[in-house]
């Protein structure tokens, strides 16, 4: 809420021009008139009900925890830096009116299409509430939530409400990242005629705008929550819930991230990846014009980027922040710790020590040179580098005063120490994650220069080449992620928790820790992740706005380090997805056993239902990649279609005499990715109920207690796995491809316009809908069928 | 044995002009000799000694058991018929000389490989076999075995000899398949310049020829070893062996069928494929000339294709048989059955029926037309079908007498009646995977249609729609072997066969009667199989030695048709991959039961390190399809070389002027093709053993006990679901770019040369390595992986 406030507040001047920002992404009927009384009052009574809505909120932390309103108070700074982010980035000139107007048309288009979508996406979030509300009215309570008095209506009025809240949160993460990025990336370009450091400057700041927006929503919102029902629910107190069965309350939360994560990374994927390859395969390959050349009359853009990776970061971050807090409570629980609070809200403060770090490192990218710096060239990817480096260093050291600090139980004293280690381990597979990835992508090693080789034999190897590269590409982050939960594992199960029976329980909170660790720099991968669209973007209007090749030659080296960081950075969220995968699909078990009242420890595959819905949870990543990729494929088809006819019956375009009809396509692929990303949604969200109540029904038949949960519980296993493997696949495929065709467009094996140059492009459209719809939409979907779960729970008992 | 000697005999006239078969074939030193002395025996010393060893056989039968007499007729009689087919094929004339020179020509290449390529499998099997025998002299045994004084050395050689007997008879299979068809593709192009149906026939002939042998052999194969065991061990005296336990001392063999299958198929796969993706290449795509053209330098011939799919289906069939005999055996000591020979023997009686039937099926194809056919032209398609639809209708009266006369049992009455109905739903599942199969990569359906119409877009859309497809296409038949196995499994457990205890038993051995049904027309699908690369070799002739117009819609037709027979029979191997994986694996946690005496029933994926191990399994599908896929890339790649210095070096070629320097290519893909094998086979025989000792070791020092073992089966599963999915996707969207590109030949969206057909030919080549190289590869890795763990279980524990 209040960051949305102060979004609109630092956009005020820009943004009352164009009255046309998301009106429908709240509620169908409300909004439109919360924004015209909100823009109606003045700056002082805005300050009253922010300050009132400040004290309530730290009201309930300090009622809740000391550590929530910790929590609270980093949120609330790293708010407001990010404000100042936003005013520094919008001071800055937006250039010459060509660039101005080109830039214009961007932002309408995006902002065009983000409304039509996310009105699309939030009624089916109201739809969905409805079938929550219904399925929890009728479904059985945990003996806890009985025994704390909580009736099948609140628990059902909770889950709905926190299932909206995160819907929405993650709306506003989403229209955050595009809100920004349309604006700074015309600053970009106008800078680029000045100089390489202050546009990398202004790309990184905007970037780190909406990292902090989106990570800060993500942990308030939960911070919020837990202390809305610590205090309303009266836990703690005797007779009344207790802490370690809280956050099982916050599953809708995730839920919601997830839904909206997922719908808004098919459709932003379809629609900028539609135009992308249409345009490519018509104006590269059949009229050999440039990439973002005026003439074509299907341009791409960037909504997709920019607002799908906002949620999709921000669904991240919320799923394994709940996921976490449940396991940690479980542990807890089990051990009989004195004080669980420590490990409940244990993710939280991780992440806000993240604001803190990633804050300095975003801060510490300076807009002129490093004097040290000796040769005449900059590279902009070692100046990402250093600010990670440093943020790096940070989150060791604050992750190892967070274990202290929370993890520290008299029972076991050395255990912080070991987890610790965990974070350690978490942080350590994301460095390798972003390395391999890097390997993978970029053309200064053997795997793209490969496949650079093959296409000069035609485009049948290139694919050949690329489609091999890709499924390789998998081998080394498997192995790291098998070390690394191994590993965490082993630490937490040494750590000296033990259960009433002394069986060591530390092991999956281990895990948990590790992913955390894996976590402790997300706001800043996040800015690196944000930035890549921008300086796509600024490259974008430079060449459209055709500027002299020195401020090309700058914005074609800013898009070069962007796609590097957008490859490593899908690395780093599809490692993260694999080892919170484990967690996540613990607290599953967890959840089951608490509401079956029976232990639910094992999934054994041995069992022919259970292996069956294995079979089918790793066919459902098929089909779903199937029906991402056919859906970029058909809208790409139509746009050929478009401009082929553009160029036959206005053949003036290729002399610059006649102008495109822009509109049209975008027209053509925003109707086309609403249209398409229903279904492969709609078969991500009904097919584990479906499958649940199947095999629900199934068992009751054949006298097998708990067959749903069970043939779900391996169907999310197969599926992460699946998800895993093909997402690193695609993205792989993709970005290489990608950088295949940079590394020949700069002069090797023939160059621009070379046959090996043609095949690369091939390659280059085939990959994609690879790395932007599908392989991400993977990263969104392994989550939202955990959270899916977590929250269907009950159903399939 | 036997069936070689039969070979030699009706090849000997062509034979013994060309003493360059496979001398490297049986073991290094002995053959040779035993081929000279084999050679200078007359007739009537050559039947004695046949005779003798009938004679032998037939007493071992007689002591072992009636159903295993009842299996040696069957097959002799089969061996007989596959003779009078051969001496049948091979008394037809070979057309004119200069088919004759063309077809010498693609069998100087093929055997030449097949030389070269077997040399090297049959070292690297005596390397494994030595490697074997060292694990085996230091393992420990079941308490059975050490029961029934089975000592170390005694358990090692039989394991050994059964491994090196499966390799050879595989490796036979695989001769057997390669040498009928590059002597019966010219006397089926000679026969189309007469009419179509009888070249039909004679294609039909050919491949029923080598399915009959192969089917043949693997039964007997198993038989022999059976009885050999049974009266050599004593089996069923007192204080000697179990009969249940029998069944495991067969491992060996499934496992060398399986080790020569999958580098017949990967050394096959890669040479067939890399010559043609060249050849298409440079051909078609940058030249302009047809397929097969006699100027083009590098022309791909059929020794992968058929000597590899004789490997592949007889390993599927002797891997299947040997798997659930080991089940049956496990349920009938479980059930205490009195005879349990009935449940053991059952898969060996459904493929004696197999062979009986599906040689009415071949036979029933005639050589003139059906009079009572109205059309004009005949479909060759459906005449196949025709056969089909009988061949299946006798498979299930035989199927259901099978059951009832083996697996009565007074304990369970109504069990056969279960049991039959099992295999009535593999012999469905079966027609409704050949179904699926058909409907994706036929282009008279909607899939295939819609795969041309995205050519026409451009090479890009057509592989985003190619890949698409083949994603989608994996979710009907993923869906119907889940019912399948559900239902079959059911129908076991509801047999009425139950324990000591009372629980139901009988479900397990459910599933593998299914996939027997699936298995019991092998002998026919194989046929249809074979077909494929024979009609297609044919075309080449026809297309080479340039006949007439009218010669060549002949065999494009046949072509055609072998091309959807080939895709469907890669459904049918496929869909009993999948349906037996659950068998397989069962058997190998019985195995480890028995090996380590304590019950191993789950594998249960909430376990860390099982879950890592399900990590590897499916990471181990992808990395190995990566690197099938970039071997065939890279000697494609070198073929394009070679073929491009050709054309510029000798100009005169393009005007048949001068002669391409056809030798060089096959020198270069068939070095290529054996350097090539090694990488992904090794990873395939190396990764389940390195994983099951590292997690032994792992589980030894965690205290957790048959860790390896849970491990290795996690692998194994997910690397079976994987793997199907995999396979499954690579299979169909090869068959359908393949066919959308014959589609466009048929002068569809621009017909030949049109930038569509470009478009197509670009999938067409990319699917090659998919469809019969990686994809087929897979099916064998799969069935590798499980008698592979079958095998080395003792190690793992």
């Amino acid at each position: 809420m209040m960051m949305d406030e102060d979004v609109e507040q630092a956009s005020l001047m820009s943004f009352n021009d164009r009255p046309r920002a998301f009106p429908n992404m709240r509620s169908k009927t409300y909004s439109p008139l919360i924004f015209r009384i909100i823009r109606k009052l003045n700056v002082r009574v805005l300050s009253i009900i922010l300050l009132f809505c400040f004290g309530a909120i730290f009201y309930m932390g300090a009622s809740t925890s000391p550590i929530i309103l910790f929590v609270f108070t980093v949120c609330i700074i790293s708010f407001l830096l990010s404000i100042y982010l936003t005013k520094w980035v919008l001071a800055k000139d937006e250039g010459p009116p060509e660039m101005v107007e080109i830039s214009d048309a961007i932002r309408d288009g995006a902002e065009g299409f983000f409304r039509t979508q996310y009105s699309t996406i939030s009624k089916m979030a109201i739809l969905l509430a409805f079938v929550i509300l219904c399925i929890y009215l009728f479904r059985s309570l945990t003996p806890q939530q009985e025994a704390a008095g909580l009736g099948r209506a609140m628990s059902a009025y909770i889950t709905v409400a926190a299932f909206l809240l995160g819907a929405l949160c993650s709306g506003i993460a989403g229209y955050v990242g595009m809100w920004v990025s349309v604006r700074a990336n015309v600053r970009v370009s106008s800078a680029a005629r000045r100089s390489a450091r202050e546009a990398l400057q202004i790309a990184v700041r905007a970037g780190g705008f909406s990292a902090l927006v989106v990570v800060g929503m993500a942990v308030i919102g939960i911070a919020i929550l837990y202390s809305t029902f610590y205090v309303w629910l009266g836990v703690g107190s005797p007779g009344s819930m207790n802490v370690t069965d809280l956050p099982l309350l916050l599953v809708g939360y995730g839920f919601g991230a997830s839904f909206v994560a997922l719908f808004a990374q098919l459709g932003g994927g379809i629609y900028t990846k539609g135009a992308d390859v249409g345009a490519d395969l018509v104006g590269k390959v059949e009229q050999g014009i440039p990439e973002d050349d005026p003439r074509n009359p299907a341009v791409g853009d960037n909504v997709g980027d920019c607002a799908a990776r906002g949620a999709d970061l921000f669904e991240s971050i919320a799923a394994e922040i709940i996921s976490a807090m449940i396991l940690g409570g479980t542990m807890a629980k089990k051990c009989k710790i004195e004080d669980p609070s420590g490990f409940i809200l244990f993710p939280l403060v991780v992440h806000s020590f993240d604001l803190i770090i990633s804050s300095i490192g975003i801060l510490s990218i300076k807009g002129t040179r490093d004097a040290s710096v000796k040769s005449p060239v900059e590279d902009p990817m070692a100046v990402l580098q250093k600010g990670y480096s440093l943020t790096i260093i940070l989150a060791v050291i604050t992750f190892g005063a967070s274990t202290r600090w929370l993890l520290y139980t008299e029972q076991a004293p050395s255990a912080w120490f070991n987890f610790a280690l965990c974070g350690l381990v978490g942080i350590i597979t994301a460095y390798i994650f972003v390395w391999i990835s890097k390997y993978y992508t970029d053309y200064k090693h053997e795997p793209v220069r490969t496949l650079a080789l093959a296409s000069s034999t035609g485009h049948g190897t290139n694919i050949i080449a690329g489609v091999s590269l890709g499924l390789e590409s998998t081998a080394l982050p498997v192995l790291t992620i098998s070390v690394a939960i191994i590993s965490a594992y082993w630490l937490g199960n040494t750590s000296g928790l033990v259960d009433e029976n002394g069986i060591p329980t530390g092991g999956l909170f281990g895990t948990a820790v590790a992913t955390m660790g894996m976590l402790s720099t997300a706001a800043y991968v996040l800015t690196m992740d944000m930035f890549g669209p921008i300086a796509d973007n600024a490259g974008g209007i430079v060449e459209m706005s055709q500027q002299p090749e020195s401020v090309r030659e700058i914005t074609d080296l800013l898009d070069a380090v962007g796609n590097t960081t957008k490859a490593t950075t899908k690395g780093f969220a599809i490692g993260s997805a694999a080892l919170a995968s484990f967690l996540l699909f613990s607290a599953y078990m967890d959840e089951v056993s608490a509401f079956a009242n029976v232990s639910f420890k094992e999934v054994d595959i041995a069992i022919p239902e259970v292996f069956v819905g294995g079979l089918l949870g790793a066919m459902l990543i098929f089909l779903f990649s199937a029906w991402a990729c056919a859906a970029v494929g058909r809208t790409a088809q139509e746009v050929v279609n478009e401009v082929r006819r553009q160029f036959i019956e206005r053949p003036g375009i290729m002399e610059y005499k006649e102008k495109p009809d822009y509109s049209r396509c975008v027209a053509i692929v925003a109707s086309a990715a609403l249209r398409e990303m229903i279904k492969p949604g709609a078969l991500a969200i009904a097919s584990p109920i479906v499958v649940g109540l199947v095999f629900r029904i199934l068992g009751y038949y054949t006298g097998q207690p708990l067959l749903g949960a069970k043939v779900v519980a391996s169907m999310l296993m197969f599926a992460t796995v699946c998800g895993i493997l093909m997402a690193l696949f695609l993205n792989t495929a993709g970005g290489a491809w990608d950088n295949a065709k940079k590394y020949i467009e700069t002069g090797a094996l023939g160059g621009k316009g070379s046959e090996a140059h043609k095949a690369a492009v091939t390659g280059d459209t085939v990959g994609d809908p690879f790395k932007d719809t599908a392989g991400p939409s993977i990263h969104v979907l392994i989550k939202m069928l955990a959270t899916i779960t977590l929250v269907m729970a009950p159903v399939f008992l």
